[in-house]
């Protein structure tokens, strides 16, 4: 479904931080293994080398709401969903899922925006449409599931 | 000043990634720096193991707007202050400021909330409101800082 | 098998560094995701909460030898195996495979010593033995695959 | 003085895990962190953008006994000294020293080999000798500071 990915992550030892759950960071980092998972499921990597120039998508904005903790070894599900499309913007939200509660609940809520961008000689960044073989693959999901 | 606090780190080569920048989530473990350092500079720790029972500030939301990459050895300023403060939650703001830059530019700007909670002995979370000899300390920064 | 264990894992953005490959210290933290999955594998948690006193097996020695880089979306094999069991430590050998090469190809071989401590009500640490119930599940992997 | 270096670390809250200590892989990030401090202070940076072809320093080993646990907030020192010095190869040692405790107290040391690489037009990394400019600025530690 090319609105819609679900990754699974288990919780690490080195997720973890003193209080014994997972540290907030690592919410954002497991949000983007959902993201390349998504992209890799519509049979293309983030990674674009072979584009003249070549291409990024940073963020430029990242959220989360968390609800409760995650603890090592819990199984975790991160659910995309394409909220938003614009010609050189992509939004996503990410529902968390700890599958090692039952029934599962919904543990953490993000959202992040991603911008298309091109990299000139010096490295410096300029936001550009996303190139329509992308775009093209994804679309926003139904409103009902975004609800 | 018990309503802002700077904190300055150097971006490491572990903060990057492939793409040549500090990865988004490092934003959000910068801003804690800042926040325990903020603590610090007020005569406590975060880390209240003598109370009883144990507290905790776990956070409830965190965000970030990112306008420029930070890159490997740039010297970046996170300037926090505080924006509200309730019986049992603190908001802080963190300003990123790209010291590396002549003159220095911000190039970030983030948001977190945090609430006070008791641990009972399975570990569960309860909010709690903030001991006074804490709260007592922290205040919420003037409007025209904020603006 | 009570001697080896494989774990996969794919190298993430967050895993790279601005070199474009996986940073080195992410090599230990992929070692660790294997020790516990062959824990889980053998009916037990590292995490033994439930002990008095409380049991850890934090690390006295680990070492890396890296051969060719990880890069990003490869999928890893981390393949462990016990090199030597004494009274109070454990001697863990791991093989990295990059399944993503065809054919496979091994990238690094690293080398990890636990010892099994009690924490006394300071925190403080003491080697202690390793409790029966586990280390009669783990054994010595035979000298011809450790060649 | 080009054959060591000092920097200076606080433990921070995202290096600790559920044991309530810093992570183990997070020494090998501090070992770095000095690296890089101490080629700033000899004039230059690992980041060799302008040269042609590039270069770069990839670990080749790495290695870490640990003494004693390093806790939140404690203030660290990475005491780098430059163990041996090849064409293409350089090994330094690092001392973790607690500045938190009083009298402070060695907690961990550690061995890194790095080998000087050139990237071909498709990444692929070959060793080269260290340039000139670079090798003549970094001497071997004196014997007796390496006993």
């Amino acid at each position: 479904m090319p609105y819609e990915f679900k990754a699974t992550r288990r919780v690490e030892f080195s997720d973890t931080d003193m209080a014994g759950i997972m540290h907030f960071s690592n919410f954002f980092r497991f949000m983007e293994t959902a993201e390349h998972g998504f992209y890799r499921s519509l049979g293309f990597s983030v990674a674009l080398k072979d584009r003249t120039p070549p291409l990024g998508f940073p963020r430029v904005h990242a959220e989360c709401d968390f609800k409760r903790p995650l603890r090592f070894e819990d199984l975790v599900e991160i659910h995309l969903l394409v909220r938003e499309k614009k010609t050189r913007t992509l939004t996503y939200e990410f529902r968390f899922n700890n599958l090692s509660n039952n029934p599962p609940e919904e543990v953490a809520r993000g959202l992040v925006t991603i911008v298309c961008v091109t990299h000139d000689a010096n490295g410096k960044m300029a936001a550009t449409p996303i190139p329509p073989d992308i775009a093209d693959k994804i679309e926003v999901a139904p409103a009902e599931l975004l609800a």
